[in-house]
């Protein structure tokens, strides 16, 4: 009974934790449910954005006095240090809490034993309620802390039989207007969008977000090694979101906001390119590179994750989804998990997640 | 009320009528339930086997009496031809049904009218019921009815960038052993088994049932167009299910039990050898040949429906799912409607099927 109560709570806190996705970067999605001594909820609360409130003072603010003897539960262990804000859990110990339920520990270790302080107040302190569901809303944040790089979310559409182009090259429409405006949502989710100069070249592409209330725009982020393919002009140069070039050492541009990188193969270092982006605070990429860029990020191992939208059409000819990934024989191919499955318009979503990510 | 009376009998009735795949060719699966006169279940019964009773008859058999005054609910519209078995829609006259309930009309010119005989005898009728569901289960004699050819299921089993197997020519396993088990219960249904002269020489496959009980085993076939790739003591020779060699008209071969066929392109004519099958009674085919033998299937416009297991793996390099198409450009791709997307083991089953199929 109190079981089920705490996973209930839990879960609308998970819900509300998604709400911030793509507008938290440096920090993580939280999400926060209070309730009172009976177990009414009596608050709520998300974090918005870097710099503003945590999770947990949103929620005490809308409890007020009624958080008194009462319940928070939060999907990440409260945080025990000042930053641009107290310590949460400082602020649940004051409102009088009296049982704090999280759902993941806090890896960053400049925030974490805030359990360890909860404790020592006196308030009784349980841990790993729905630890998944609250692990899956939070992995880019999760990743980026745990591999020091920005969690890479790979997109991809293609046919059945693994085109994302017929043999002449035209490709409009494989998929559905739903999956593609799908695509935006995730790119909402994202502090920046990544594709090749093989992309920028052929699609001149625009990159922005449209179509989803609230978003925060990504950074735009084109790999453009020679500097050759971005020209004056090109959509992605536009003011509707921040752009950034990636260029060799060694190129020429007359382009604002490139970064120079080494080159590595026939491209750019792509963990010099990550770390690059994390040095900018981004926690998450959603590389949308052609088949050439994404084998540099699965070769790399830099790919955490996978959403392909596969369309219910046959080609038996044109480009596949993925190349020269660095892999030759079965036993060295990249094994995943399938984490979701979504019928999408006439689409499927499949997304994947690296085993262990 | 009546109406989810109705649905939930003839839900029953798709249920019994899916038993009969695999071993009813070249006859429908049928499923019946009888009602007595108050709603309650007195009678149930499928086609078993070509030759044997219709599925009514079994019903009517355990309803017996209580079969008068009720409804007979039935996948297929009632016969009313006599063949190997007298005509059903007499049966259900004379046992007393007061209330015939159909999903689906019956395409076949020899056994149609079923219903207005029924009609004429006073009993009242209702079609239509459940059609999608029962047409589903039925799509492979439906479509041998209306193109005079057998269904075509070609199934594969790929990573999520399409590949059959690593750059090497690696493939074992790609898909987990549950997708693998699957697959018997796909030849199972079907009445034959295809592959080409690349798989057979690749991979000597045995291509019966295993592990699916009271399966009836399909006829093997290959299409060795040179009659080069199966070779005395072949496994597919074995006496586990009968085998069939198709074969171009002019090659030479020792084989027992060919079959000679008219070349097209660099193989065989598809549809001389869907003819060929038809003529032996075969109503659904299995296609399990690689990419060539599937690309010359599907620019034939000779397949119906795709089934694809999809692992969550991504590789990168190595041979496509589907090759030799004929399609070049995105117009004329082939365009498909998922019916159903399934997990089996750790991949992902994608069932996609042939507009208006």
């Amino acid at each position: 009974m109190a079981q089920q109560a705490d996973i209930t709570a839990m879960r609308r806190a998970v819900e509300l934790a998604a709400r911030g996705l793509g507008s938290t970067s440096p920090n993580p999605v939280v999400g926060c449910v209070i309730t009172d001594a009976s177990g009414h909820r009596v608050g709520e609360g998300w974090h918005q954005r870097a710099g503003g409130p945590h999770a947990e003072v949103h929620a005490l603010r809308e409890a007020g006095v009624l958080a008194r003897g009462g319940t928070a539960y939060v999907t990440l262990e409260p945080c025990n240090h000042t930053g641009r804000t107290g310590p949460c859990a400082q602020a649940l110990t004051e409102a009088g809490i009296s049982r704090v339920v999280y759902a993941v520990g806090d890896p960053n270790p400049q925030a974490t034993g805030g359990a360890d302080t909860l404790r020592a107040a006196g308030v009784e302190v349980v841990s790993g309620v729905l630890a998944d569901e609250a692990e899956a809303v939070n992995i880019a944040w999760l990743t980026s802390v745990r591999h020091g790089r920005p969690f890479v979310r790979w997109k991809y559409a293609a046919t059945l039989d693994g085109r994302i182009a017929a043999a002449d090259g035209t490709s409009r429409w494989i998929t559905s207007a739903e999956s593609r405006a799908d695509v935006h949502r995730l790119r909402a989710e994202a502090d920046a969008v990544v594709v090749g100069s093989g992309t920028a070249r052929a699609d001149d592409p625009h990159l922005a977000v449209r179509g989803v209330d609230a978003a925060v725009q990504p950074l735009r982020v084109v790999v453009d090694t020679e500097a050759t393919a971005v020209k004056p002009g090109a959509r992605i140069l536009d003011d509707a979101a921040p752009t950034l070039i990636a260029i060799a050492e060694d190129a020429e541009t007359a382009l604002p906001d490139v970064v120079r990188l080494p080159r590595a193969g026939r491209g750019l270092s792509v963990l010099a390119l990550l770390d690059a982006l994390h040095a900018r605070g981004v926690r998450s990429v959603l590389l949308e590179g052609g088949p050439t860029l994404a084998g540099a990020f699965v070769a790399a191992g830099a790919v955490d994750q996978v959403v392909g939208y596969l369309a219910p059409v046959l080609l038996g000819a044109g480009p596949a989804a993925l190349a020269d990934a660095g892999i030759s024989t079965i036993t060295e191919a990249l094994r995943l998990d399938i984490t979701d499955i979504s019928n999408i318009g006439s689409d499927i979503r499949i997304t994947a997640t690296l085993k262990g990510a």
